[in-house]
């Protein structure tokens, strides 16, 4: 993380690391400069606040948080930053993660966040890659380049199931 | 409401009130002060946040706020007040409020909502009211002659219906 | 609990009791006297009655109750006293609480219950020192340090998350 | 209903009534002697208790409870009756009565309620029928016309759809 | 089992029987004959038929069927029997038993199935009890003993509560 | 349908046709003979399970079977034939088709039922088309040219859509 | 597997070969020539169009396919063949096969999806033998056979169960 | 729409265009160049692939696709470009849109799509915006100034219901 921040990575507690820790890989992976931080709406509120309302002037370009059961992160930050969110509902004890989607998910018309799948965050993290390549052609060539690698893998998977099945 | 307002309603747009109005009746019906307001979470968090700051020293006791579908607000305004804050998930289009409803109940440890049913503004207000009471002896009682009321009321509902089947 | 009980936690069964002793512990941090026990609404449903009857002239202020699946206790006990009445829906071994959380918080105008989220007895004893607090001015500076406690930890997670991540 | 009521028919409220009123219309049908009446939980739990722990008493062989939202009364009218008790889901106005359905037939183990479907009535009124039947071979006689008679109908309505068809 | 079987419990697998055997454990509690036996709708359609069709010919005077997934088995043995049927939503791997209980439940006009719990088939067989109850008076009264005893263990239970945290 | 029927259209009830007509209406396109009938599992289930034992030999080669709510007709007739059932889950008044769904597809591991969208009885039409098209290559070509013609009018209705807003 | 390949099961990846492998199973038991391989909808969505454009012409007369979340490979390849596809809903870390099953059989009218139960690999493989004996006497014979087995297992299950409890 | 197109709106079907014809508002408000088109997965899956392989080549920088029911359209779309994909889930006439956003929400790890509320196509519009404005800081003030402008409005709102109830 050598390189200048240009995605924040933020969750509402510690315990969301490991779900969220996938989307850090992917910043890695891709060689993005991103932050990472803990950010709770509802014990750090002014903090939280002051955090998106700064986001942009800092530098980033993508804000990328996850949070849990009644999750209120990632549409709170979307309220005062006017970069793109992505919010990744984190799966509690009870319910699978449904209440996390529809707390994050069903916003209302004026705030959008760009909601993945429950416990989605490596695609978090390569949403926010391809947001990045959507202005850089050196990044979008690499995203073609991951999804080549993509095929190539399920291709292999493929392979080796026929040979284990003989067909 | 000649009377100071002890009870803060508030709600996300002014498209909650024929929701939230309820809660103002009971308000009425009970001679409690209270003031009602737009305090939205995502079109205005720092005016939300200011708003629950401020609550417990501009003498509110309680606050009722209703909200829909990544229904934020009741959440954000208890993370900043230590009054106690009553939700009401209001139902959207869609859904039948089963997003407001686990959007506004499922908080963290740390931070509780005291959520009512969907549409539930009138529960909200008499939960306000018991309150309240729990300090007020005068309140409680008339809260136990509300109660008396609703089961006149059952009773001769029921005296209705057995006249009308002739049982 | 040498202090005179001011917060009952009741719940349906002491199978219940590993998730209810959480509103205990709340109480014990915060100095408040309480009691609690076991009153099914299904099994000794006289006895709960006369629990809610009997709950404010023995100077209770707020009853707690949990209660799962067809989880009646904490509307019932708010039928017989004028009191505010926190539900704690329980998980039982299917449906994740959902039943719990249904049946507990879609009560009908007229007798409100404060529901909190699924399992969450933590929050059902914060929502009952709010409610004390909200008159009684130590008490919720001491709610205010709490909400400042939880702020620093929360900190303190973020600054050891960024540590760990060299950022 | 000149003969002596066999079974009661109660709800929450008179709003309830256009929906239980198909549980009368059997008993009609059958020409069982029945009750109606309105017993709120909520709203008259005293009452409520009362009429449940003298129905065995006063004759009564089976009670019919319809109930919505966080729907009680089948439940803890079964905990002070040793009747069998059917639950009937009314729907409300949000939630298609999942609310009712899962509040109503959760029930712990130790009081069981005869869950109908939601909206029912109809079939709590013929599951009372056979619940009497058990102990008596002349309406056990009569179920089985009315299922032939069922029969004779649904065949009808096939001989017509093929006419109408030309098949 | 030396009595003659008036209940009859049936299920679409042994697989099945871990969860049907609560309910033949009531019958034996309560003294009442029973027998027990796999009836598949699905895999043995015919004799599931012959075996509703003859349950009341036979001397059964209540049946109790256990099912899972797309529960065919209680709906349709109450289509070939003028018996009241108890229907046992049998949780399978997936969906915690949803989908067993809302295939159960669910039934048209016409042919009813006193639905209990998921995975409820002690309370199918005190079901069972209270209807063979409402034509005997001294198991009516067995009943009302039964339940005088769930009232001592719970009362025990929430003496053992206050004992253990000294209140 | 003066060719030999091939396709049994059956539904539990005359009011389930509006929907299942559509089945009906795929057949005429297609010039494959069909038959049509009330076979209802709870109503008249000696009938049921004689329509489908003898369906086989009386020529058909598929079976489309629409039901709702608890809807045992498609899993009942695919335990007594060898054939092909296409099961369609039709919507009630409640719930929006998701117990007729569930009822329908949660089959137990033996006897499939192949199960289309809810209310989807136009695609059942066309899977049994697929299902007869498989050894019938002048219908396959026609299945072809149909998918053809859907195409055609999608990319008409894409250019209208072009033309109208200018782009 | 020295059969020419009439059946095609594929799935998006091969961690879905564990449940997929029920339905090649049965190709084995009944001497069905089949086929396997991974073709993933989204990570290699050219050859999936491949796959299912050249099906039918390769001499496939039904395709299964399995699919988790967002399960696009059923829907797809019914787009693009006019064969008999058959979707298998597999159930992921989180909701239990729901999305899967929503995704897969809520199929747009036109293009039909004959969908089993959630993880129902070996009904999908079932499915297609009847699929192909709709045309084929001596398989639709077999599988009368298989049906006859089913009842047989099922009535020797039952002997076992009435043998234990002695009844 | 005289500036070259940067966003693709495109739907399965016209009937879509009510719904997603708020996100062109977007464009409009904003300034910014797009097009709309009807792209069909299941009715025309080439095309389908064709359009979402030429995006970028083409000039777009963002794709927003909306799609009811088994909504396979964003997923696919995602699939076949490196650019960021935008999902909105029409909601269709049965199950109030969960379907499509399950369909939508829930994609595998290696390709997101970034998914907006049940119907949510005007907060597609502002995350298009927003991901523009992300490396476009006049378009970004802008976005700012939408921000200011909703607060503006939301005051407005709460100033007229304060008027309206005087307080």
């Amino acid at each position: 993380m050598s390189t200048q921040p240009v995605v924040g990575i933020v969750m509402g507690s510690d315990s969301d690391w490991p779900v969220m820790e996938l989307a850090a890989q992917v910043m890695d992976e891709f060689g993005i400069g991103y932050e990472a931080d803990v950010v709770s709406a509802h014990r750090m509120p002014q903090e939280m606040i002051a955090y998106g309302t700064d986001a942009a002037g800092r530098g980033l370009k993508v804000i990328i948080a996850g949070a849990g059961g009644a999750a209120h992160l990632p549409g709170m930050l979307a309220s005062v930053t006017p970069l793109p969110v992505i919010g990744v509902p984190v799966p509690l004890k009870y319910l699978d993660g449904m209440d996390s989607l529809l707390s994050i998910v069903q916003m209302p018309a004026g705030v959008p966040v760009a909601t993945v799948s429950i416990g989605g965050a490596r695609n978090a993290g390569l949403l926010a890659v391809r947001i990045l390549a959507a202005h850089d052609p050196a990044l979008l060539a690499r995203m073609g380049e991951f999804q080549a690698e993509l095929k190539a893998q399920a291709t292999e998977k493929g392979r080796k199931l026929r040979e284990r099945i003989g067909s």
